[in-house]
């Protein structure tokens, strides 16, 4: 029974787990959902994950959800090219630098990227300012990871780099939109600001199967809004 | 060379690794942090964890942080009695159990927990009383899902009951304070709202070793504050 990838194009969350199929070159049938059309909330899909969001991972009988499960499920079940580390103290320093990315960057993340797209910039702008202190902070502190390294945590890439990736590429687009001219400041030019940050996405994108995980949408030219 | 762990009292999150070197049944030495004199910022701490929080697990040179960290490390380094699952499915699901948790439980619960504790009740009532409805609809999946069974993914005690229980924990002596009183109807009493938890919290206080982990100053009669 072949692997089943229930997605959305431009979530963050998804993107990770495609990033790993591809990375393990693991052969999967690819349901891409409108989220316009609340496809990601049919019958079907709370079916399988009550909260109706993205990715759903699905092998024969068995489902996933949750992006870091369907990771550390495909690593267990799939061990080559390790996503969790080959020693014990890799795992643990993949976990870690995940888990501090979701607890002191993905909040600011989600502030800011939330904010440009789908609220009143203006309006909230003093918070979504104090966000990108945050981020500016954080980003320095990946940006130094990566100066001795071409890849998060070990000689490969790992759950680490296939986690923030998504994130990363989410903010840029988003501090790619006219109105957030004022918040790029002191992050963009990203080659300038956090050269290492920007030659492992260079890197990332050069995966085998990359090209098969862009966000469909985001090809189509302009940002959206 | 053993193990340390460095923790203070009341500490989820150090409770998590705490309940995890007990469950394993491994010797560690243990350094209890006092949190009033800022221990945990000392530059010995720092030296190990820079944004100078707990836990924070020593094996030998190795270093890690971050409770979730610590417990896949743990896991990696002393497989027996495995926290992540016997097969790719239980540990996936153990990790989704855990996700689920930290994205839809643990914010809400750190807003109730914080407003009893460190801030004007009062006055952020609005606030916390939708994160008491948050944490209701969470505590119904969760004692729907120990409706059937004795631990909340699989067979035995896994990641998913390590990190849920201390944060339940944390909320009930939240609760249990008495400027909390209008905070409990339709969470409190457990017994009658959530039965299947209560047992599984008395399933849980009775693994051995359990003692060793509970916070020394919650035992020092009333709640703080």
């Amino acid at each position: 029974m072949a692997l089943e990838l229930y997605w959305g194009s431009g979530s963050p969350y998804a993107w990770r787990v495609q990033l790993a199929l591809e990375y393990k070159g693991l052969a999967y049938e690819s349901h891409l959902l409108q989220f316009s059309k609340q496809e990601h909330k049919s019958p079907e899909m709370l079916a399988m994950n009550p909260r109706g969001r993205v990715p759903v991972l699905k092998d024969g009988d068995y489902v996933v959800f949750e992006s870091l499960a369907c990771l550390l499920y495909l690593d267990r079940k799939f061990p080559e090219r390790p996503l969790f580390g080959a020693t014990p103290e890799e795992a643990g320093t993949i976990m870690r630098v995940i888990c501090e990315y979701q607890a002191y960057a993905e909040p600011s993340l989600t502030e800011v990227v939330r904010a440009v797209f789908f609220e009143n910039l203006a309006e909230r702008m003093e918070a979504v300012s104090k966000a990108m202190q945050v981020l500016v902070s954080e980003a320095r502190t990946i940006d130094d990871r990566l100066g001795d390294c071409d890849w998060l945590v070990g000689e490969r890439p790992s759950a680490a780099d296939l986690v923030i990736f998504p994130g990363i590429q989410l903010l840029l687009r988003a501090l790619d939109k006219r109105d957030a001219v004022d918040l790029r400041p002191r992050f963009l030019p990203l080659e300038t600001n956090f050269p290492a940050i920007g030659r492992w996405i260079d890197r990332i994108e050069a995966l085998p199967g990359f090209e098969r995980t862009y966000p469909p949408h985001w090809r189509e030219g302009a940002p959206r809004g």
